[in-house]
């Protein structure tokens, strides 16, 4: 009896001792898809000063807002999640009606594939939102963006797009809420279709979510309230758009802001955060692994040419990344 | 010894009781400025059942938002707080310049007085904001924003506008947040002048505020960026504008509304919060206290025909309001 139970609390202990270990790794290292370095080490330095009371990089609670880019910054941009969505719609469309086919621009996106899709710029992709989503309501549109994430796989790797967030961002994110961040997502993408899976695959609720938005408009619909979608640009959050969504949604200035090198897309939003009393943290990420994810650069070199300028920590994915994507995606 | 043990004991207990009385009392009614009857049961039979597990009407944390027009719903509005403040910009502008009090509309704001002002529609308002905001940085118009509310009283109860919010809807925001709601204020008013104040007045950070806004923009301003108001409109906040706020913020129907009577301003949002599968908890206050605060009706009575119809429940601030404003103002 007394070397039976002397037994249970012996394999009740290695029991707690195997399921301890992932616990204390997550609490010795928060970031531990991070190589270690100078860039993981700033961040580190960063969350500790701003929390620790006294210190002189105090930052209160209430101002802990950390704002972060999507495509290419917390999830893959190659191709371009929502640009992929695009292709889906327009093909539904042309089932349809086949002689859109012929008509651009719903020639171009079926033809031009995902590389095409890709190299659009903003307004172009706007544009294109607005001719596939004029007169629907927020919940049809919301429904679409669900099937095309539960069926939709993402052409090199073969997974649903949700899969292919980054492990150490996803890291990031956890971090810093745990030390009283509010985490936000400031992209150029459209609001509504990053609100359907942030906060599954990131942790962050709709309402920290801002995006390029159409213009809405609210529909009695004889007693059944509705808002309905215009073939109408309200809002493109990119460049200079995104400091401007940032005081719109959230009136004050992100102490913590994350982009990535591909268009110059967060040059404006990095600067904003920068600049200020107190100096934001500036985090800007450079795709430069090919083998375990792609390698592009930017036309201009803008990008990385504003973080030298501001000081910005620059992220190698190859060099500061000891994985790309989840383990046991 | 043990005596003396036995006595610290009695005196830790005793301290104990004494610090619970108020507690005690706070759990007892967290509604206690409201009269008893069917309005108060009516919102803590809302917030039991909604926030039940297993309860036919329980609400999912994640999606219980409250959204609360301000001005008449979390605090007076005779004179409207903003066309106060207007005011006072515009004798700043005649400072500056004299002839400018010959010319409409800065002529009619200062001889119209606080009551032409509250007569004023959206629009009309709107436009002398972009007349008085033009060029400023966020900074600067806080900055504005915040000499007013220290300097300004109220010209009938003598004191700064922030203490003439309403007791029974302070303490109804915090029984709400107590409850795992996500408070939010939806607002005619400019979104930015309330983001001075919802933080200290109502527990509502300045990201959880919907209002009207100028459009703005990014200023580089030589490696100093900051964000510009335009003179341009951007978004009215009030009618069918509320929900389209609301669409554009939060991403989802509220489950709980709160509004008043006056303008009509609040019946979109009231009817976007009431229609939805699970049917919302909708309210709307009737200012009938002439006696303890201002007594006014709706030409023509749409909000509360509205509210018949769609069964919202309507607070008479005379009967359901124990107190108006908070003890020991």
């Amino acid at each position: 009896m007394r070397n039976g139970s002397a037994g249970s609390v012996c394999l009740l202990w290695a029991l707690t001792l195997l399921v301890a270990v992932p616990v204390q790794a997550l609490a010795a290292d928060p970031l531990r898809s991070w190589n270690d370095g100078p860039v993981k080490q700033s961040i580190i330095d960063f969350v500790t000063r701003s929390t620790t009371e006294g210190s002189p990089g105090f930052i209160p609670p209430e101002e802990r807002i950390a704002t972060f880019d999507n495509d290419g910054t917390l999830w893959q941009e190659q191709p371009v999640v929502q640009g992929a969505f695009l292709k889906e719609q327009v093909k539904a469309l042309v089932k349809e009606d086949a002689s859109l086919a012929l008509k651009q621009p719903f020639k171009a996106v079926l033809e031009g594939d995902l590389a095409l899709l890709s190299t659009m710029d903003e307004p172009e992709l706007m544009a294109l939102f607005a001719a596939t989503h004029k007169g629907k309501t927020q919940e049809e549109f919301a429904a679409e963006a669900r099937t095309f994430f539960k069926t939709a796989r993402h052409p090199k790797f073969g997974v649903p797009y949700t899969q292919l967030a980054y492990a150490p961002m996803l890291e990031l994110l956890q971090y810093l809420r745990a030390h009283g961040f509010q985490t936000w997502i400031s992209s150029g993408g459209g609001t509504d279709f990053m609100r359907v899976i942030s906060e599954d695959t990131y942790g962050i609720p709709p309402q920290q979510v801002i995006g390029s938005d159409l213009k809405e408009h609210f529909d009695d619909q004889g007693g059944h309230p509705v808002l309905r979608r215009e073939a109408k640009v309200d809002h493109i959050n990119d460049k200079a758009g995104k400091p401007v969504g940032i005081g719109q949604h959230i009136g004050r200035r992100p102490v913590f802001a994350a982009g990535n090198v591909r268009s110059g897309g967060d040059i404006q939003m990095l600067q904003y955060t920068k600049e200020q009393p107190r100096a934001g943290f500036t985090l800007l990420i450079n795709h430069d692994d090919a083998q375990r994810e792609f390698a592009y650069q930017e036309k201009n070199d803008a990008s990385l040419k504003a973080a030298r300028a501001g000081g910005w920590t620059v992220v190698s994915m190859r060099q500061d990344w000891k994985r790309i994507f989840p383990e046991g995606r």
